[in-house]
């Protein structure tokens, strides 16, 4: 579990890093515009995920913004070797989230952006350049959709009695040991569940327009934005099958969302 | 099966129709635009769905522009009785479809609205306001997003090699009667799909983003654009069930996309 969001950095610094990584947004949207109407060349990656040149540009852009900005600060990316992985400070950038979507002209990718000081996540950034959406959060500091205070708790109260669940697609649950009987059990307890497979569904969640997720082993660059951005809504974050985010390569697992919903999903993974 | 796409409309008239039921998306998006900054309403109804006060005044808007300019045909919508039953033409309006993800800020709800002449579908439109997206389409004239034309069989190369799906949530499957073995059928057979539940799930196919969807025991406002969207893209629409969407009360489901995918899902559905 990823419970520890107690940190030793001061407030001002927070606020600091938290202003700096909105500041990343403008230069990756920039990218966006800039290709928006050029078009752009797009690459099989050697397990078959798609890279564009937009993927590519955007890191490097971000990567060099940090590194003249935080230059004892280390950076993890998905492009591009880890620069100062022995730094206690580790940004993490994925470009595009979502990269099939953005190629298929779905407005749904995003770009995900974090902080950790000593694996403790600081900072969390998703951001959704074709829909004009931001979600940002800082330990102490709150999170926020554009300007707009998130609370999930005081959101709730807008939808269906019926408990609005998302989970992560049966295929991942089918990554490396066989597991799809979780998916199975979740979508047979909430048949309400919505599946989709990208950082559109964490902004659901996070703005309490879903109640909870379940997101399944996907990398690190994934989810790097999610427990202080749940945290710091009033929600939940459950790392499941033991695996709390670090910066060790591996798969990531997590619960969150509204907490008894997430307690419930919780439960459901243990029966197994 | 809807495969009835013959019409002894001229089209000339139909283009007519088209250019119409586009204008109607002005009325609609500035009723839109006048509640999006001063809130709404919320009410449920007896079904335990959520109306706003936008939906109503859409739907009153559009209607009053119907009656004017085409006064001798019907209309359909979600929100008040029927006009002109038993006339020729038939329009059809859901003012919003989604409405729970309406209120709950998320962008992906839409405005439904088509036209039948003799239970033949001669124009279907989606609109995404909030997605700054509008498809369209009518019968011999083409489907559009937005300006540019589509077409999905020249739009399939983008994707990877597996093929995309979407289905309506397992809930759909579980009315009236107990279906929802063919919706884990599908999610077997295609690990890779999504499940979503209004509009934005066609126009997902529909623009191509995905390759086909299985629509399931849904209301006939919520389909009545697909038939004409799909097959001037060069799709597949196929009704499951033997319910062809006719102006008769009752729940509708289909499949439809890319032909060869259209007709594996089929296939799946034959065999229960």
């Amino acid at each position: 579990m990823i419970d520890n969001f107690l940190t030793d950095i001061p407030l001002d610094d927070r606020s600091k890093y938290l202003s700096a990584c909105r500041d990343l947004v403008t230069c990756s949207r920039s990218v966006f515009s800039r290709y928006s109407n050029s078009g752009f060349k797009v690459q099989k990656k050697s397990d078959q995920s798609i890279l564009t040149e937009v993927d590519t540009e955007i890191e490097s852009s971000l990567r060099n913004i940090l590194y003249h900005a935080f230059p004892e600060h280390g950076v993890r990316g998905e492009e591009a070797p880890d620069h100062n992985p022995d730094a206690d400070f580790q940004w993490v950038i994925d470009p595009i989230d979502g990269t099939e979507q953005y190629v298929s002209g779905m407005p749904t990718y995003g770009t995900i952006l974090s902080l950790y000081y000593k694996n403790i996540p600081l900072i969390g950034l998703i951001d959704h350049p074709a829909l004009h959406i931001t979600i940002s959060a800082g330990a102490g500091l709150g999170a926020f959709c554009n300007d707009s205070r998130l609370d999930l708790i005081a959101s709730k109260g807008t939808h269906n009695s019926e408990p609005r669940i998302v989970t992560a697609k049966r295929a991942n649950f089918l990554r490396g040991t066989d597991d799809s009987a979780y998916f199975d059990a979740i979508v047979r307890r909430f048949p309400y569940a919505w599946v989709f497979d990208n950082c559109y569904a964490h902004t659901v969640v996070i703005t309490g327009a879903a109640d909870a997720m379940v997101e399944y082993k996907v990398k690190f660059h994934d989810i790097s934005a999610l427990p202080v951005l749940v945290n710091e809504t009033g929600g939940k974050y459950v790392s499941l099958r033991d695996k709390a985010p670090g910066h060790a390569a591996g798969s990531y697992s997590a619960a969150f969302g509204v907490p008894d919903v997430v307690d419930e999903l919780v439960e459901i993974n243990d029966s197994f």
